[in-house]
């Protein structure tokens, strides 16, 4: 990095604010994916909207890339500094700036974290229910379009964000959407931000849609004879009316990788772990008898309800925890995880054919996923014995059988690095030609996460 | 009109399917609203998006303006066709090209109406729930990002599209989106076409997310001493975790002109008229036994549900109606319909002050809105003996007030002509500058809509 261009820096942030040490290059450096990592030439921890209009001004002018950081989580190469350059991490601009409770919204900034952020917000009875499993940063899930285990009935981040504060690259600051929830105002440029992955500008401030925290609920357990027999009972729990709060897929390697942590006991077998809320203990037993009956005649081979909150709480640190745990049992080994959606209809399909195809590879690993709005995860390990398994292949073949089924190569994760090889097969030359004009249009220097979503 | 490009029009759709006379410009001039009306040059009726990407090429070179059509139901001018040119009018592109059951979905041509839609989606057990109320067609519910009565239960247009085939200015055709219900897989171009009220492309196409038809609902009234005490109770039901499928204010005077009907004979006080969903009969009556308790502790002064399907029909009838009524009351006088929202925990004092001022200027008509979502609409003419007062001062008073309290300055209806000078107000110059030269760069001659959303 040019010696003038870091005093510039400095001279916005002051020193202590301004890092080119290998130590934090290397912290800025790589996500949680495969990709392999690339240094920037300088971190910056901006503590304001100005500050953050003042470094994009001048890394317009320099032509300098500039990517946004939150947590650092994210599995697709999505914040890796392919280019090099300034990567702003909002660590320092992660405050709560307003709870309006009775409005169910928060207005934050984007370095908070998921979890600390609904730690703060459960004191007000509310919380922002998209759950990434991983502790996000709010920037990151806005970035990413990030969605979890409470999407099915809460929606994906995009359905969760009323307004935003953003940067444009040559700084210039627009306030998007409104804390009204209906707004029918002209173009709407808070979605075209949203999952745009720091390339159209950054985020500085979000109006969060907030839901009230459960008054009661209860976690159930189902567990089935195939992967596919599983993935069948779920439409027809979404069909019903039914709104679970979570309804995940679990395969039995999932499962037998969940018990190696102590607390966890389930029986091995290819299982659906959801979640009902509801505002009495009443409706809540209504809709636990009919998730039970559905289950039942679906073919479940064992059916608990009502589990109680210490087991219920154990059970999802054990799911969320599964990423970390097979990571832990495959130490250092080549590893690909793979996100991709459905149509519901067609999710018994495409996780029949996941699980065959892992087979078939001999690919270690675990099938699980979001069923109940179409997304399939998989981790996979190649076998010690084979260093010629090509992963990518694998993940070429899931998407490409994604996209015959009518749906997405990357349901949650975001297109990143991995996943722009698919964009043209998924929108047409001509979408993408849009897409580009757009970015363009709002970055006609490419200087915002330069290699990223539609490549250079 | 030009012959040439006639001839042309003539060549693509044949004679039957363009017209030039003047009894078809006229019903294609003016929309539900009190702009005044423009008629078009020519009004066509294509049949496939071929046609309609053959239509938009030759207008585009020509730089003739083109309007997309739909019921001509709209409330704020937004398919008035301001400067001439040719309205497309997809009254026979009006097939429900698939209907995905398993997935709730329907693949439809945007020429359908939404009464007509849901009756036939009504067959598979669904329903496609952001209600307008008036028979609008689905494309122009999606131009217009429109909402309802369901809204509060079920979101806006734009929560509830997944899929676009959509003609842009040069005749390109492109498809946005994917039946998946989550993607992250780019720029969201849907929606940035929803709500753009014609002015990026004309859709073509439309996947919709569906829900499976109630089970059980039930109908409640709750009637209350002040507009201002109702509303109040609305954010009490909605922070208590329910989740009411509609929630309408209705003032007094609202009621009076809806006993016109004389099927409907309410007792005349401001209330509450909603509508619950459940799965069995039991959860119905926990929350109807919630929101009995809810009302009756903020100071309902009446409170009836289990409302028989009957009952309950007559008074969704006698609300959608309401519009009807008050103009059937008011024959050939002025008026003006307003429609602003804002945050919920501001809809108290919106309400109150919108009432103070239709007493304080005289006004006849009604107060009414969506109050589970904050959208507060009036219908209002001027008293017979004052041809001096200005509605528009209503409408810039009520729109500076729900501006003031974070608000919109529309929240279904679309900028269309009448709200265009509240747009910089609203999203400040630079947003509205990013909102400018995306409308340059996808319609760079200003073919289409033009004078609409941000004007010329």
């Amino acid at each position: 990095m040019k010696a003038d261009l870091l005093a510039q820096l400095v001279n916005v942030l002051g020193e202590e604010r301004v890092s080119v040490t290998e130590a934090d290059r290397l912290l800025h450096g790589r996500d949680q994916s495969a990709h392999p990592p690339h240094l920037p030439d300088a971190v910056v921890w901006p503590h304001t909207t100005a500050e953050v209009s003042a470094i994009l001004k001048l890394a317009n002018e320099r032509r300098t890339p500039i990517v946004g950081w939150g947590a650092g989580s994210s599995l697709e190469g999505n914040p890796i500094p392919l280019r090099g350059g300034i990567v702003v991490d909002f660590q320092q601009m992660n405050q709560i700036v307003a709870v309006h409770a009775a409005d169910f919204q928060a207005v934050v900034q984007p370095g908070i974290f998921y979890k600390d952020m609904n730690k703060i917000l459960g004191r007000h009875g509310l919380f922002f229910a998209p759950d990434p499993g991983a502790n996000a940063s709010i920037g990151g899930m806005i970035a990413n379009n990030a969605a979890g285990t409470r999407t099915v009935k809460y929606g994906a981040t995009r359905d969760n964000v009323l307004a935003l504060e953003v940067v444009l690259a040559n700084g210039d600051i627009i306030r998007t959407g409104s804390r009204s929830v209906k707004q029918s105002a002209g173009y709407d440029l808070t979605h075209l931000i949203i999952g745009s992955e720091g390339t159209l500008g950054l985020v500085t401030e979000a109006t969060l849609k907030l839901a009230p925290l459960p008054e009661h609920f209860s976690a159930v357990l189902a567990t089935f004879s195939s992967t596919a027999v599983a993935a069948a009972a779920v439409y027809h729990i979404i069909g019903s009316g039914l709104g679970p709060a979570a309804l995940e897929l679990l395969d039995a390697a999932a499962i037998t990788y969940m018990n190696l942590d102590e607390a966890i006991n389930l029986p091995v077998a290819p299982t659906l772990l959801m979640e009902f809320h509801g505002p009495t203990v009443e409706t809540l037993q209504t809709e636990l008898a009919l998730v039970q009956e559905i289950c039942t005649d679906g073919g479940a081979t064992h059916f608990s309800a009502g589990v109680g909150r210490e087991e219920r709480d154990r059970l999802w640190h054990g799911r969320h925890q599964l990423g970390e745990i097979l990571f832990r049992a495959h130490p250092g080994e080549r590893y690909l995880i793979t996100d991709v959606a459905v149509p519901i209809s067609h999710y018994p399909e495409l996780a029949a054919y996941t699980a065959d195809l892992m087979s078939r590879m001999g690919l270690q690993g675990a099938l699980f996923g979001h069923a109940g709005d179409g997304n399939l995860h998989t981790v996979v390990f190649p076998p010690a014995d084979n260093l010629a398994i090509d992963l990518h292949s694998f993940n070429d073949q899931v998407v490409e059988k994604a996209l015959r089924l009518d749906g997405t190569c990357t349901g949650e994760h975001g297109v990143g690095i991995g996943k722009q090889k698919y964009m043209v097969y998924e929108h047409g030359e001509t979408a993408i030609g849009v897409m580009r004009q757009i970015k363009n249009l709002l970055d006609p220097h490419g200087i915002l996460n330069p290699g990223k979503v539609l490549g250079d």
